[in-house]
């Protein structure tokens, strides 16, 4: 296995996912109308039929260790942080039904990190439904799995992650030391969409990510939870686009002032972010606003829409060498809680 | 009048709005229960009452155009267009009811224009809930009333502006050559939001008017529609932080790759966008993204959440004094049709 060591030398990807090769039989009562299950597809692929439909087809570098592991070079990555595809995350069912599909995920995940010689790390899932249930999830995957953190939904059946209803959870990962990685879900503004079915992601994701990533902040998530190390999929979607406009409301509008009680440029620059957005230019722009020490390498692999030159791009974009350590690399282990590697030259 | 004559020099503010000092009585069966109305407020300030609440309460600047012509300079601007407060635009009332207003504010805005010494221009208002009715009202303020175009909202009741419902309506306009300014109107994601009221003006409003334009782009409009001009509030809101996302997904979606007929990134350089974002870095940004000949002056006056000084940020941002000159005027004049300004110095 010591072949496969990170070396210390690659980048980060904070922001990979995993479907499992197959889906556990629903032990309980009745089975729920969307529980997942598996279907034939073409040669190494799988399509993930929920709700008797095909959500996804999927290739199997979604569960195959090696396959991935083979990828990562060629992307410039040493180590890759994988979570649940988002669909996965099953707020919409009931939390003792979405919990034990969330374990057997999370049991997956742990499989594929304990496989891998440390150059996959997992974030686990929890059923954010119901608090209580998230936490004790969030304690199992910390505590007993060795996972770094969790992804969760930029929303939560409507809710986005900075409504209070999630307090006690992020106070848990604060004590925890638990990194929290938000992906976007089940997006707003769906009815604003003209084209087909893919728009969704294009469109609604980002949208969804950035009323996220400013709800935490109008709901002063940071300031109550000063330890608290949370990412934003996608670049923060349009976070980077809102941002003044919110920064100006705040010195404008008394109400919201009063609300907010930490600058919004200021708490912007305590989140996490990944690179997932594609293009050199915006990928300036978010280091202007969001700062060096924010961003992270984010590639959604290996969904067909993933970013197959993520460092690539970034060690072209015109950074200096220590800016493209930081977001390469080092912003990573930071979020993550990883010990530094020291290089060995 | 003479000496309110514009003189060529200052900007064109393409984003200020119009309320009227008193709304008219309902002619009509029954009064809709959205009417608006006048109150009293404090000196100077009159407050909108819709639905038996205080929607907004407002500055007389808002009607009274020796003091907006007053204000001008400082701005830095020579001319301002101007659009009523969109919650005027009243999708939401029986189309008959909706353009006994609307022809009211049309007619306002037309003594305003007429006061102004050609320093106001109006942009109308037209039912768009009903698309027969709007082109009616659409031709009667560009040939009866003079206007360079319209203003119309993000959505008509829910629906985005690049849906095909309003296709008849754009062809008008492209034939007519009546520019078409897009704002922000009650907008998709509001349970998203944790937080004050103002929170739908400050991170909902450019959330919908970044869909809105993205709409516009995934439905081809300006393939179908190549002589329409069309512009967007609030620098386009959101659509530079999805823009990019939208490209990659064009590359990669071929559902999406059939349904839309033009790169998304060029089509974008075919649209306008003011300049209200309240951020040098965030204007730069957007020049790079939609080109120095689709941005223009806005600035939301003469409400409280206004830009003070929209003409000092773009002279203070970098850009050379030929882009300074398209943002600050000419594109404004190329948007509204306008015969261009021969310097007399």
């Amino acid at each position: 296995m010591s072949s496969l060591m990170p070396c210390g030398c690659g980048g980060i990807d904070v922001h990979a996912h995993v479907v499992p090769e197959n889906f556990p039989t629903y032990m309980g009562r009745m089975v729920p109308a969307d529980w997942p299950s598996m279907a034939p597809a073409q040669p190494c692929h799988r399509s993930v039929m929920i709700a008797g439909k095909n959500y996804r087809t999927v290739s199997d570098k979604c569960w195959d260790v090696a396959k991935r592991l083979q990828d990562l070079p060629a992307m410039g990555l040493d180590m890759q942080v994988v979570s649940p595809m988002p669909e996965l995350l099953s707020y919409w069912m009931a939390p003792e039904d979405a919990q034990q599909l969330l374990r057997f995920l999370n049991e997956q995940i742990a499989a594929m990190a304990a496989e891998s010689g440390g150059r996959l790390l997992g974030l686990g899932a929890v059923p954010l439904q119901d608090v209580d249930l998230a936490i004790r999830e969030l304690e199992y995957v910390v505590k007993e799995l060795g996972f770094p953190g969790v992804e969760i939904g930029s929303n939560i059946n409507g809710a986005p992650v900075g409504a209070p209803a999630f307090d006690a959870f992020f106070e848990a990962c604060e004590e925890l030391g638990a990194a929290v990685f938000v992906h976007a879900i089940r997006p707003a503004g769906m009815e604003r969409l003209v084209g087909p079915a893919p728009l969704q992601q294009v469109l609604g994701y980002p949208s969804d990510v950035g009323l996220a990533a400013a709800s935490v902040i109008t709901s002063n998530l940071l300031v109550r939870r000063p330890q608290l190390r949370i990412a934003f999929s996608h670049g923060g979607g349009t976070l980077a686009s809102l941002l003044p406009r919110l920064q100006q409301g705040w010195g404008v509008f008394p109400a919201l002032r009063e609300a907010v009680q930490q600058a919004p440029t200021e708490q912007a620059r305590r989140l996490f972010y990944d690179t997932l957005v594609f293009d050199a230019p915006t990928l300036r722009h978010l280091v202007n606003v969001f700062g060096e020490t924010q961003l992270m390498v984010g590639t959604d692999y290996p969904f067909n829409f993933h970013d197959h030159t993520p460092v690539q791009r970034i060690e072209t974009a015109g950074f200096d060498a220590g800016m493209t350590a930081s977001i390469t690399r080092q912003n990573a282990e930071r979020f993550l809680g990883l010990p530094k590697k020291v290089s060995s030259v």
